[in-house]
């Protein structure tokens, strides 16, 4: 029996064009190294590009929206119906991640993995609707098999359509009311750190909302103790857009697209990737760390250098959009600088 | 006896854009604060630029040369010649701030303040050349009185011209051998730092190219020491470019134009800038926070908040270019959102 679509290989890393462009690296005319975090960045993507000069014009930016059937325990500071109602935002425009899309050029598409209420068709909306919400995870597992495996295989299809039409980068957004409560959740099963730094505030609970979400979060890792497979865990706590991020970013790094992660939710979907296919780490970029406490620690265990400190927690692929200027302007750098010897300037003193 | 132009008032910020600002800002679409640092940058825009939906849209980028007579005692891995050199390549369009010029869609423009050679003309450099190079501060004050009000009044007509073309930020950059020289030694003048973190490798000098710096730093120190002004200051330990910021910064504030601050050596114009007119600091917008260890203290002295966080070293302005996307997209975000109103979505539960 062959192994599922999620745990075949990965493209592999181009190490002849990374070795290319750390050999043009080292002649532009600026000391090794005075660029920073952007000289590795340049040699990632070259290496995930396969050219010594990588370039990034071709962007989409996925939104996976879904609800939560955990918010029954009162952990956001947000309606529920705020999830649906910002389907309509995302499509009309008036979104941050809409806004940051128009100004970045980048190709955007939503797709709603089930919101508690059916949403009427909407233009630019897909509507998968797998299930209204996922079920509260207090009480039992968060999705059926069927369903996260449903909510993966939309990720994955985004994934495909977006390598058959050229994307280079791909950008995972999540819009979910409750969603930090699933990921922190997660990251609590995941990694071995303590509940007090993977759990935080959210959209802006108050101190009395954080200790009933931190409580509700122990119930849940209480009644779902034991030896589980990552798959195990993302159907008992996650979330179906959650589900259908890890499912995109498998299938980029399968099909040779580089991802840029955004904020907390996007790199517990990340962590989650990782761990089904360990392959996808290469792919990988990370746009910033965020104000949400966990978001540390799971870029840690993905060895994740984020490019940005903003205090971001607005989600929606947002922070991921903020820096990708910055890979943007690494990329001119690296293919546009003279050489020291074009533009007849002496190198340091040996 | 009037006083000297540098000492004149810089403009007032517009109190009643900026509430206009904020009463927008808090009914847009996302939770309050979910966009960190983004936040408070579109407001401080909407005060300089008088404007509840501030832009940037017109950017002058001024590079600032010169050479530095402390590059004798052997405090730079880099040959003098350097700093000549790369002005052709400013202007060629193959150094780091050129590219960045170009994709950013910015004014670049470049002063020779004054190298060691004179150099010929070179189209789009200015070549001011008010000496050749400075003085040796080991031995002497680096610059005279005469010069160095020469070199802030260079920095003065850059900023005039530009707010006479509508410029609305302007980013200087500087180039000059030596010059974190002379940047360490006046941040060890102006501020209560212990030396070894005002003093660092530059742009790449090893441990016994960075002991031999301290050194001669100390030396420095002890033959100016005595109850100086900042202008004092300036004329003894600084550069001829390091004048020209500073003027530059000073003429920016009195004109309303926005200063995005770049690296160590720009940080300690904006100190002295700051301390010869503290009106200065309404129009400051810090960028970055460099590899070089004294740009910490400068940034805290100035109660900077800095974007980027990258590991920088090259000068030349580029890491206030990198960071100007950043500035532009918390515009668009400010501007182009739409509230919980228009786009009915529901604000968090009271």
């Amino acid at each position: 029996m062959s192994s599922p679509w999620w745990q075949q290989s990965c493209r592999a890393l181009d190490a002849h064009a990374a070795a290319a462009a750390a050999r043009r690296q080292a002649q532009l005319t600026k000391p090794s190294g005075s660029l920073g975090q952007l000289e590795g960045l340049s040699l990632r993507l070259a290496a995930q590009q396969g050219c010594e000069r990588p370039s990034l014009e071709r962007i989409w930016i996925a939104i996976f929206a879904g609800d939560h059937g955990v918010v029954a325990e009162g952990v956001s500071a947000y309606p529920q119906a705020v999830t649906a109602q910002m389907l309509g935002n995302f499509v009309a425009g008036g979104a941050a991640i809409s806004v940051l899309a128009r100004e970045l050029g980048a190709h955007l598409e939503v797709h709603n993995l089930g919101t508690v209420e059916p949403q009427p068709a909407m233009a630019g909306v897909s509507q998968h609707q797998l299930a209204p919400g996922t079920c509260n995870f207090v009480v039992q597992p968060a999705m059926t098999a069927e369903q996260c495996l449903a909510a993966l295989a939309v990720g994955r299809e985004v994934a495909l359509r977006a390598a058959a039409e050229g994307c280079q980068l791909l950008i995972g957004g999540e819009m979910g009311i409750g969603n930090t409560t699933a990921a922190s959740a997660l990251a609590c099963a995941l990694l071995d750190a303590p509940l007090d730094e993977l759990i935080g505030r959210g959209t802006g609970l108050d101190s009395q909302g954080l200790a009933r979400k931190t409580r509700i979060i122990e119930q849940a890792l209480s009644l779902h103790a034991g030896e589980r497979t990552p798959l195990d865990w993302l159907q008992r706590l996650g979330g179906l857009e959650i589900a259908a991020l890890s499912g995109a970013y498998i299938a980029c790094a399968q099909s040779g697209i580089s991802v840029l992660v955004d904020g907390f939710i996007c790199s517990v979907a990340t962590l989650l990737a990782v761990r089904l296919n360990p392959g996808v780490s290469d792919w990988l970029l990370f746009s910033h760390c965020g104000a949400e406490p966990g978001h540390r620690h799971v870029l840690q265990a993905l060895d994740g250098q984020p490019l940005l400190h903003l205090g971001l927690r607005l989600g929606e692929g947002s922070g991921a959009a903020l820096a990708l200027p910055l890979l943007r302007l690494a990329c001119a750098l690296h293919g546009q600088m003279a050489t020291f010897s074009e533009a007849s300037v002496e190198d340091r003193t040996p």
